[in-house]
């Protein structure tokens, strides 16, 4: 059965999982330390434990438990039970879908051991944002892209941001973080993928046209500036996405990188 | 030359057109009721200028004056000039790119003159939520698509968020708003056009196999439920996007309408 365990008091430590939701900093090290990240909302909490990750708690109003009863009844974590106001005065926002758990992170596999049987990767260079790293999971998930790789400063896709805008799907996508990029890319080539670099530059070969192969990895650039010249020059061809010439005369000429990244894995996934 | 006029008060009744630009309903009113709208940082000032939409008016901090100085000395409207706080006090946030302008909308086409000239159309079905518009509106004018159709309800791509998150594509493609969905389909069916309706339905046709034309509009619906089953109802085919049979699966089932709405202008571009 689940212990659930009534708690009013905001400042209680046996909350401090739950502290600050939107701190990015203060999250960043006390995840890290503790080796915890965050879910919310039943779907994603669900998921979150059906791919075995081990609850630590977890901290909900108490309309919450009944929808999640055999959840927590597996689980052996204590439930903590407490009204909407002392939840927003833990998190630091209203929580609207409720439910929150802290879920153990589990070691990371290395590049090499990620991307064993994969043919279709996405390579993630240094994104920032923790929305678009989820809705790039959750892109990868849907269209079938076998795992994902990310550079040594791409954001956290277990961050609860992250996990909640990917729906999950950080949960269902094989990820590795590479610890160099030289070596990391070496790993890729040494296993045989031809890497692709995704760039608006209007020289690069379209999408359409991109050299194929029995493993592909492509190559995704951060929000503001794209790849940098370091992984661009790594690449075995850069490739683009066709704008239309109206819209870039119209000073219109990039897409946002969920957009690419979605269009990307589409034709990465469906031209092979 | 610019008329540069220093304000102090954020209850001066001459900037009542930047009131609390977060409140959507006040806005809404607002914005009817004076026939203007909202257009944030100097890049989407200019297009907004440069697609001819009179300015009733501007405000910033003083430091955005002389990046904006040709346009503000073109534009026959009042520079408020105003301290970061109380440009602040006034929206309702503190505004990061600084400059704001109030503009005047100009009158929308109707449906049968804005599909005149398109082969390539995107439908909108009640979409509410403005950032996705804006999105949407990116992609389409990146990847070409000639120009979009809102369903009455469908959130309004001159609000400020939509003009923002669209990189001001809103003023790149044209666009029409239906009075009611049979008449406005109707018209495009007699002007031509195949309507494809976009769904995660399995039973779909893949978008790949999708039928062609000369003249394709593509339906697509909101952000929680899709299409609804009477414009289902109306569509000649419905089409899907392929996704991965493990995705589904481990429930990852869908991708987020801006995902979906890239690879489908993709697709319909490039298909063609």
């Amino acid at each position: 059965m689940a212990r659930l365990v009534p708690v009013a008091d905001p400042a209680d430590p046996r909350l401090a999982d739950y502290t600050r939701l939107r701190d990015v900093n203060l999250r960043k090290s006390l995840e890290a330390e503790h080796g915890l990240f965050i879910a919310e909302g039943e779907k994603v909490i669900r998921r979150a434990l059906a791919t075995g990750h081990p609850a630590r708690s977890f901290l909900m109003a108490d309309r919450w438990v009944e929808p999640l009863a055999d959840a927590l009844d597996a689980a052996d974590a204590p439930v903590y039970v407490a009204a909407d106001a002392v939840v927003e005065a833990v998190a630091g926002f209203p929580v609207h879908r409720g439910a929150l758990a802290s879920l153990r992170r589990l070691p990371l596999p290395d590049v090499a051991s990620v991307v064993a049987e994969a043919r279709r990767l996405l390579v993630l260079e240094d994104l920032v944002d923790h929305a678009n790293v989820g809705a790039i999971f959750r892109c990868a998930a849907a269209l079938g892209v076998d795992a994902v790789v990310l550079s040594r400063r791409c954001a956290d896709p277990l961050y609860r941001r992250a996990v909640k805008v990917s729906m999950g799907a950080v949960f269902a996508v094989p990820y590795a973080r590479m610890a160099h990029r030289r070596d990391g890319l070496d790993t890729l080539r040494k296993a045989g993928f031809t890497l692709l670099a995704l760039t608006p530059d209007a020289s690069a070969v379209p999408l359409t046209a991109a050299p194929s192969g029995e493993r592909v990895a492509l190559l995704l650039g951060s929000e503001g500036d794209g790849l940098t010249s370091h992984w661009l020059a790594e690449a075995d061809a850069p490739v683009r996405i066709p704008m239309d010439a109206g819209a870039l005369a119209s000073g219109v000429d990039s897409l946002n990188v969920v957009a690419a990244a979605a269009i990307a894995c589409y034709a990465l996934v469906s031209g092979t």
